[in-house]
């Protein structure tokens, strides 16, 4: 294993260290724990948005926490749910008397734990409610998830609902626009080398040379199947007909795209991959409204990339494109 | 070798074909050209900046052609120098009658053709000057490029040179103020493994297990040394204390910090090695003005970063902070 950290079991503490060090006008800590919340907490008024999930996928979710997406972030270990009392820790901080909602990945552990941090919010007399985001059609009931994982989607509910929230919205409301993206947002990945986590110190899973993954999770958990490495159009044209066969969408429909690299992809493929999207959706009469190209939701230094779709309408357009300001990306 | 491309005589125009796909609000293709122009010229008034190189370092360049920073890319082959009638018509595309500033790093075949383009322009009536960039403190005169190589730093000449161009300077202030930032920025970096070039098939170098190399280019020069891996606070120490002889910093000084992945690092180690630049500038006494750790200029899928150090004063601090919009990176 050759990575750029000390020690395997501090990565998580010094990564948010850095991260709080580098964007200190926009997050800070939550003394004690692997919590990042805004820098500076929005008046009363606003609903709260927090997410998080296990560490090795940023800039998801603390690079997404600031005006008009997150209010809040929780980082497990990697690739490892956060535990309740952190969640709690992180509801706790961001609550502003208007509720909070948890946005929360489709993985068994993930759910467990931020229900049981929601219980504990409720008996403080904290307002919680949830979504859980199920985008990735390639599989059902994968290892660590019953029914459908959540991937990169997640950024696109973040933006949608963080958003709403932002813009004085109800927990209701936000919950329902919520739900609304969950709903309209389908995503498929491929691989085409694994990543190691640093405490098992050997890569998640061997693929052979010219070998790739169909269909894996950000975890790197088995996908539909495996296959001889095929070009970027062919791999692109499944990925896409998957996602369609089982979002139908009519000619004229509104979308917006996202090609996720999974952490080690360089940019130059992502844009080769998107070039083959747009001509497919171009080819099926529909629009592209807005086009994300990056490293979203990674899987540490996986190879391979997933793309999203989503299906838009004139209220959820709107709010993608409402200003955000975050330390993911950072932009000049 | 696996990339998710098609075939690798056309990485360079799929991935154009798909920066502009995504991008359009951003940039649009000069016709038959590998040139990214804005997709909406400035009106005349405004100096224009050219940069550019061999393709593989995206988002570096067409990636920073926006408000507030490039007016043009010139993509050459990966690794490649554009040729001369490339820059030739990005330097006739984005002419205003207010003259044209070139930004070359140095390397010799870059240094050499847009050179020739500026040449050809002058002859047009055209008035182009130019400045290099080698801010690379690692060695001198390596393949490829006499003197020292322009890496990473040399976004941070965009940024500053084009908020300096948005104010309506003329193009001797613009060139005056890019020849401060790279009199006044110095980096170095690290590879634990190559990338390849897809029409090399092989990697660039071969690292053995537990093999660093240090000081390396962007296109795999040979750097200093290679040694064993070290833990990432060490190898940080190492670049810092190498930069900050190149460059002795007063207690006091404000700075601009840049921790750079070459592709395939994890944000993160990037933010791991943050968490130790910070330290050790803040023992020094220095004052981090402004913190950015992401890919900004990469070498494909090479694992490992650069940290690149900026000394400010009041004139460069205001031009970094002011607005830009570009597709790099693009914010939510």
């Amino acid at each position: 294993m050759k990575k750029v950290i000390n020690v395997p079991e501090q990565v998580v503490e010094e990564m948010l260290q850095g991260m709080v060090l580098a964007h200190s006008q926009y997050v800070k800590r939550v003394d004690g724990f692997e919590v990042l919340v805004r820098a500076n907490k929005p008046g009363a008024g606003k609903v709260a948005l927090v997410s998080g999930g296990g560490s090795g996928h940023e800039p998801s979710h603390a690079g997404f926490v600031g005006r008009g997406m997150l209010d809040g972030a929780v980082a497990g270990a990697v690739f490892t749910s956060p535990t309740p009392d952190q969640v709690y820790e992180a509801v706790k901080a961001v609550d502003n008397g208007k509720g909070v909602l948890l946005i929360i990945k489709n993985y068994s552990g993930d759910v467990m734990n931020f229900e049981m941090a929601i219980e504990m919010a409720n008996a403080d007399g904290i307002t919680v409610d949830k979504v859980i985001v199920n985008d990735d059609v390639a599989v059902e009931n994968s290892t660590w998830t019953i029914g459908r994982r959540g991937i990169a989607g997640t950024v696109l509910v973040h933006k949608i609902a963080g958003a709403k929230a932002e813009a004085g919205a109800e927990l209701e409301e936000v919950k329902r626009i919520a739900d609304k993206v969950i709903h309209n947002v389908r995503s498929m990945g491929m691989a085409l080398d694994s990543c190691t986590v640093p405490a098992a110190g050997k890569p998640s899973f061997i693929l052979e040379e010219n070998e790739i993954e169909i269909g894996m999770g950000i975890h790197g958990e088995p996908g539909t199947h495996r296959e001889v490495l095929r070009t970027a159009d062919e791999i692109t044209d499944h990925l896409v007909d998957k996602i369609l066969a089982d979002m139908p969408l009519a000619a004229g429909q509104e979308v917006a795209v996202l090609i996720n690299g999974l952490g080690a992809t360089p940019l130059m493929e992502l844009y080769i991959v998107n070039r083959k999207v747009a001509a497919l959706l171009k080819e099926k009469g529909l629009h592209i409204a807005k086009t994300y190209v990056g490293n979203y939701m990674t899987s540490l230094e996986m190879a391979g990339f997933s793309i999203s779709i989503l299906k838009l309408d004139s209220e959820l357009k709107e709010l993608l494109l409402a200003p955000a300001d975050t330390p993911a990306l950072v932009q000049f």
